[in-house]
Formats: C-alpha cells, sequence, structure tokens
C-alpha cells in the first residue's frame, strides 16, 4: 500500500477529541509499540507534537506532518470545511488522498469529519451516501451496526447500499463466508414497517446477500445476525439510549456498592469477578467507528475516548487498512451493482 | 366512578398473556390484597376463573365476567377486531365502554389491544392516534415516553398530540405542576432533524406546555426531562434495545459470578448489593404501559410479565382511573386547543 511491503501507513488527527494531545500521544504510543508494523503520520501543532511525542516514540515510525489549525469539537462542519483548510483534521485526511497513507484516525468532531472525507475523497462508485459502522459487543461476540447517525431518511437504495457494503465489511475483517444481514423494524403487527423499510427488505431479499430478515432493538444485543441495517436516525437513537442505559446501571451499581460499611466489604471482593464483567463490555474495545463508502479508511474515535479507547481506534484503521478493505468493497459492489459494464 | 364512592372497579383480561390465567389470576389476588378500594371485573371462562380465584379472592371485591373467546398472542389485530367478539380482550374493553369499570388491564397482544380499543372506546377529541406510554427508570426518578410502538411516521401534529397528553398525564399522575418535555432527535450538527422533527418542535415550543428542545437517546435513562416524545418507530428501538442490552448485561455477570469457585463466593457475599441493585432498576417495577388518547383508561402489561409484574400493572390501572385521568386530559386538550368553542 505504502511502498514497503507489509508496513501500514495511517494518518492521525492529533488535536482531534475532547482533550486532543493529552489523549491521542499517549495512544499513539500504545499503538506504535502494540504494532510494530505500523508508522504513523501524526498530524498537528508540531511543537506540542514533538514535546508529546519526541521521546518516547520510535523515530523510524512516527512522521510529524505539521497543521496549523484544529476544527473545534462543536463546529459546523461547513465552516470547518470551508474555513479550515490546514486544519489537522483536513490534513489528516488529505494524507490518505494523496496516497501517502492507507488509512486516517480521527477523534475530531464527526459531522466536520465526514463534511471533510466526503468532500476529499468522494463516494465509492455506486454508493450515494457513506454510513458510519461500528461494532457493538454482545454476551458472546459481536454485531456490526449501520448507519449509526450520518444519514436522516435514508430511501430504500440507500439502505440496500449499507446492506451491501457492511456484508463486504464483515466478510473482509472477519472472514465470514456469508454475513447474515437483518433490517432494523419493529415488531408489532399492526405497525410492521414503513413503506420505505418494506422495499428495502425486498430489495435485500432479492440480492446475493445472506439476508434473514427483519430484526428488532433487543437483536442488537442480544440477536445472532452478524450485521444490522438501519436509518442514521433510529440507529444513532439505538447507540444513544445503550450508552444513557449502559450509564446508568454503572451508578446505581456502583451506588449500591458504597451504600453501607458492608458493600462496600462486598465490593472489595468482588473486585476481580466485577472487573472481568467490565472488561468483557469494555466500551473502550469497540471505538472505532468507520465511515463507511469513502475512498479510503476513515476512523472516527469518540471524542471523550481515553488513551487505550484511542490506541483500539487506530487498531481498527490498520485492520482495515491491511485486509485491503476498500479495493475489496469496490470489486464487491462492482459485482453486486454490475458497474464493471 | 363506579357508584360507590372511593372504590375503584377495573375490568381484567385473565386470558391475555403468555402464561393466561397461571400469572393473572395471582397477579389479580395480589392487587385486590394490596388496593383495599379496588373491586375487579375478572374476564375469561368462567370455570377456570372459578377454580384458579374462588378460594383466596375477597367475594365482595371479585365479579366474573364470563367470555368464551381469547385473542392468541400472534393473531392479527384485525382478525381479532372481526372475529373474536366475545374474547375475554374485546369483553374487558366492552366493560369500559359500558361504564361498568373506569380503568381496563390486558396482558394479550398490544396490535389487537390497540384495534380493538379503538374501535370500542374511540379517540379523545383532538387526538389522530392514541400512542403507547410508559415509564422508565433512572438512577434517581423516572421518565414518562411515548409513542413506544403504536405509530409509525407520525406527523408533526400528532408528536405534538403526543407531548400534549402525555405533559396532561405526567401532571395528573405525579403532580407536577409544569413537566419539561423533550422530543427525541439525533444530535448531530449535519443531521440534525427531519423536517417532520423540526416541524413539531415548532409546534411544542409555540405551546404552552414546558417545552425544553431536542434531547438524544442517551437522555432517556441519563437524563432530567420529566416526558420524551418520539415517533412509534424510534421509540420502540429504544425501548427494545434496553431490554436487549439489560439482558445482555444480566447475562454476563451472571457468567462472571459463576466462573469459579472465588467468582461463586464473591456472589454469595455480594448478594445482598446484587439484589438492592435489581430491585431498583427492576423492570417488573414499570411494567403497565398506556394506550393514551382513548376515551378510557386501557393499561397493557408486559406478555411475559411475573405475578409481581401483572398486579403492578393493575396498579397503574388504578392510579390513572382514581385519579379521573381522561377527564382531566380531556379538559387539558380542550383547553389548548379550543375545542370548546
Amino acid at each position: 500500500m505504502s511502498g514497503t511491503s507489509n508496513l501500514i501507513r495511517l494518518s492521525v488527527d492529533m488535536m482531534g477529541g475532547d482533550q486532543g494531545i493529552e489523549v491521542t500521544a499517549p495512544g499513539l504510543l500504545d499503538a506504535l509499540s502494540r504494532y510494530p508494523d505500523l508508522i504513523c503520520h501524526a498530524v498537528g501543532d508540531p511543537e506540542q507534537l514533538h514535546d508529546a511525542l519526541s521521546a518516547s516514540a520510535p523515530a523510524d515510525r512516527l512522521i510529524v506532518v505539521p497543521s496549523s489549525e484544529v476544527v473545534a469539537m462543536d463546529e459546523p462542519p461547513a465552516s470547518a470545511l470551508r474555513f479550515k483548510k490546514d486544519s489537522s483534521m483536513r490534513v489528516a485526511i488529505n494524507q490518505l488522498s494523496e496516497g501517502r497513507v492507507s488509512g486516517c484516525v480521527s477523534a475530531g468532531n464527526t459531522g466536520a469529519l465526514m463534511a471533510t472525507a466526503r468532500f476529499v475523497l468522494k463516494t465509492l462508485p455506486g454508493i450515494d451516501r457513506p454510513a458510519i459502522i461500528a461494532v457493538l459487543p454482545r454476551s458472546a461476540g459481536h454485531v456490526h451496526m449501520l448507519d449509526l447517525g450520518a444519514n436522516v431518511g435514508s430511501p430504500p437504495e440507500v439502505l440496500f447500499q449499507f446492506g451491501l457494503m457492511g456484508s463486504s465489511l464483515v466478510r473482509t475483517l472477519e472472514g465470514a463466508e456469508a454475513p447474515t444481514v437483518g433490517l432494523l423494524n419493529v415488531g408489532s403487527e399492526e405497525i410492521k414497517g414503513s413503506e420505505t423499510i418494506k422495499a428495502a427488505s425486498e430489495m435485500l431479499r432479492n440480492s446475493d446477500l445472506n439476508y434473514v430478515g427483519y430484526v428488532e432493538g433487543d437483536d442488537i444485543f442480544n440477536g445472532e445476525v452478524d450485521l444490522i441495517v438501519c436509518d442514521g436516525f433510529e440507529g444513532n437513537i439505538a447507540l444513544k439510549t445503550s450508552e444513557g442505559l449502559a450509564q446508568m446501571l454503572t451508578k446505581v451499581i456502583r451506588e449500591e456498592f458504597t451504600r453501607s460499611l458492608f458493600s462496600k466489604l462486598a465490593a472489595l471482593i468482588a473486585k476481580p469477578v466485577l472487573r472481568a464483567f467490565q472488561a468483557r463490555i469494555d466500551h473502550r474495545r469497540y471505538n472505532g467507528a468507520m465511515l463507511l463508502g469513502l475512498r479510503g479508511v476513515v476512523i472516527k474515535s469518540h471524542g471523550g475516548a481515553d488513551r487505550t479507547a484511542f490506541s483500539n481506534a487506530i487498531g481498527a484503521a490498520r485492520l482495515a487498512a491491511s485486509k485491503n478493505l476498500i479495493s475489496q468493497i469496490e470489486s464487491d459492489l462492482e459485482a453486486t451493482l454490475a458497474l464493471a459494464d
């Protein structure tokens, strides 16, 4: 991909995220030490980057790419796109479009990242709108789900494209021969499905995909399907609802385990078990959503990611780049959509 | 309401739910012993009801109303409506429309219950579509949310009506002077709001309601607003996603606490704490969703409710009936919609 075989080059927006370099620098160092095949193009303020990285980074696998601006976490996408042409986010994406790296990571604001990446990289042939895809945990295994919030009111053909891209991604990244695909819907007979959902279901059923039909909200965390397709409005609400519920449960369990002397003692004894529980559902393990449907691997880290979570997002970009995900999706799309003609 | 002052009469569909009388009978007996002001019209197969209830029920507060049919849990609403005119569900609703009781409870299938209740009772003046409203827990307090799945693709004026009815309900049942109302939306700037959501927000903002604007998925369990308004598609997905996540977490925590001898010991010691945790978030406490917008109190119990959960659903109907909820909503709607002219 990047000249030297077996090495993976990624650009990393070092100024994005709620805490910027404070988190991205240690996260990047973690990733560099975890993946010996990784070369990082760290984009941001050169002086700050020098201070944060030079002491401990392997000099042959770190390239500092200077940029003079930062996209604010609450900056409107249009303003970032128009006025921040030398932002760390924009320069990191440029590195990708210029072929210097084979993937890009940012913890910056989602709207700006999507708008910029779409403008600079363009969508893949046959894809109308890029989607946000992420991995969510289950008691055993996990599920991929898209769109998690890039598009509101997706028409049937766009939902169908989500299915095509998502299925190609699961096959490529997980080696699943024919990943099962479900379409998110509501269960009550009376209201089952809008016209859009019904039409999308029809398209998925008539395709080569291993489409199993409708799934409901409880199938996200408790079901068996490999990929769940939905509009970004529902996807975002499902994702945020889960985040809120997980936070609430964590808070209540913490309150109960600190309520009395006895419960504190119980907490002490149960600590290894509670920790094992936490490790299994640790959202940091699943950090790194992909903006799927672009001509390049763009990974969005959670803005509030910590060091471990951020290094996992870099790991997600590395995996996608090393598997040549974009070419895989492109050739799958070509085959399915008969764009080859 | 029912002749004798201070007594609350409710009709109960005894044949509905996944386990029918096995659960509804003990649940009804629990409710009768918990609420001395409660009189129940138990609707169903008279012989079975006699066997299940006669030994322990207070004879002066239990009336068996015979019915010869049962609506199956997977029966299409239209078929239940057309062909099951003597079902326990239908007869229980008839009791309400005939003024014999001031509320009705069923654990039967949601679609059939909604279709039948709507057909028999009709909607309140100014209300186009009834909605499903329920209470969801927070670490402190709770939130009311509607619609949880009765309507797909609600136009702005219907979402606005949900806000009116829901606000009136929270005020009446909780004594909150001016409940805060939020409209469920997605956060990303780029995609914030469909045209429908924007128009509904405008209507809510221009009303007398204490409307605070958009809320996101994480505000359901972690926010502060008293009432969340949304279309039934998103509401149902948010609700089911939460159910699935809660089940998954319960499963993982159980697995971790039974993994080894040590973790089993830890579980033993932590048991009182885990139990306190469970009690605080026990979904059975929140059983009993209301079909709101009808000319009568109709409470839907979860089909899989156990005895405790079912008696809580009866408790929810009793509360609404005792507060004259329907007249309250009617007069609030009259005032707001100026239907009095």
